[in-house]
């Protein structure tokens, strides 16, 4: 990345994905500029967009040199690689299975059923508002169940996901707690994620990743 | 690892995230004792199986000490940092997100919404065969237009997805192929994809990872 010139950060206010990333960069001390993409509106099916990132998602992170990476896991794993400190997974090989574990169980069982052309879709099979609420609710549960599990019995779980630093699965986990607040998820039965997403609500870094304080955000 | 007991793998044959963990397996010469559970007959929600593994998802593997590794893409990550030769990731960042954002193209964008536990739900919205199907493939095909022009266009595609040795995103792509094929999706239009798939077809570790060649394979 050139020191000159601020990658671009293509994202959405409210997007999941959009928010675990910038939790990332923010904790890291990467500076961006923020492009505001209304999927609302389908900003990011415009053709400008699709020729830089043919799957027209947020996130994407524009470099100087014009590459744009994609996927906001894949964006954090090129962080942690080329920005190591502070780091975002543990040194050792089983932590950091167990970090990437309790991010996917986010990233790979939640989030994909929860996006918008999805919810659409649903939709489209005849189900109102409480239907698609429902729709978003069950695999939030159907995750949350064992998520709250694996976090309240391992001795691994710290003040965050794991231990006392903050690290991938907790800016998925982070992510998630505001899609889920949209949608109306009871989380009183999931201390321990309610807990941690508090500690991470008092993280600088986290804070500012949050949707309310985007330069996008609707209120 | 113990080198003297071989890590045990909870999975089903045609579980597509069986199928690219057992590429991997494969292909970095990792031996494992071959533990099914038939999703069919929900084998893996039993109270056994849950103490282990409390999502209740296949592959899972099981090492030497008691310790479960969940998650495909962790443990892929994980056999990479414990088993780096031969590697299933490029050595630089930038082609390292490149494999990864192809990976969860497939792995986050198209598998989530194609699972038995999903399709069973659209099945309850008054689906039928026809109506599900077109739901799997409705999901493929949008994911599988830009990565077939994401392949098609970059000079860092080779053989394999990522020059001229396999990676992480040719386990996924091989594995939604079959379940592609179980869903009669049409390929044709994707003939990148179609000539990496017969490129991996050709390798003896990702073969014997296919469905046909497992166990429980049901015929």
């Amino acid at each position: 990345m050139s020191e000159l010139s601020k990658p671009l950060l293509h994202n959405y206010f409210r997007s999941s994905t959009s928010i675990r990333l910038r939790a990332a960069l923010n904790y890291k001390g990467v500076a961006y500029e923020y492009v505001a993409h209304n999927l609302r509106t389908h900003e990011n099916t415009r053709p400008d967009y699709l020729a830089k990132n043919p799957a027209g998602l947020v996130p994407a992170l524009e470099l100087a040199d014009g590459t744009v990476l994609t996927q906001s896991l894949a964006i954090m794993e090129w962080l942690e690689e080329t920005h190591p400190t502070p780091p975002l997974l543990p040194a050792d090989p089983l932590g950091r299975a167990r970090v990437r574990s309790l991010a996917y169980m986010i990233a790979c069982e939640i989030h994909p059923l929860n996006n918008l052309r999805v919810l659409d879709q649903v939709r489209a099979y005849g189900q109102d508002d409480e239907g698609v609420t429902a729709w978003f609710q069950k695999w939030v549960h159907t995750t949350f169940i064992p998520l709250e599990q694996l976090l309240a019995t391992s001795p691994a779980t710290g003040r965050y996901c794991h231990g006392d630093a903050p690290s991938m699965a907790d800016a998925c986990l982070f992510a998630q707690m505001f899609n889920n607040q949209r949608f109306k998820v009871d989380t009183a039965a999931y201390p321990t994620i309610e807990r941690i997403f508090a500690a991470l609500n008092q993280l600088e870094a986290f804070k500012q990743a949050a949707p309310a304080n985007q330069p996008d955000a609707i209120t």
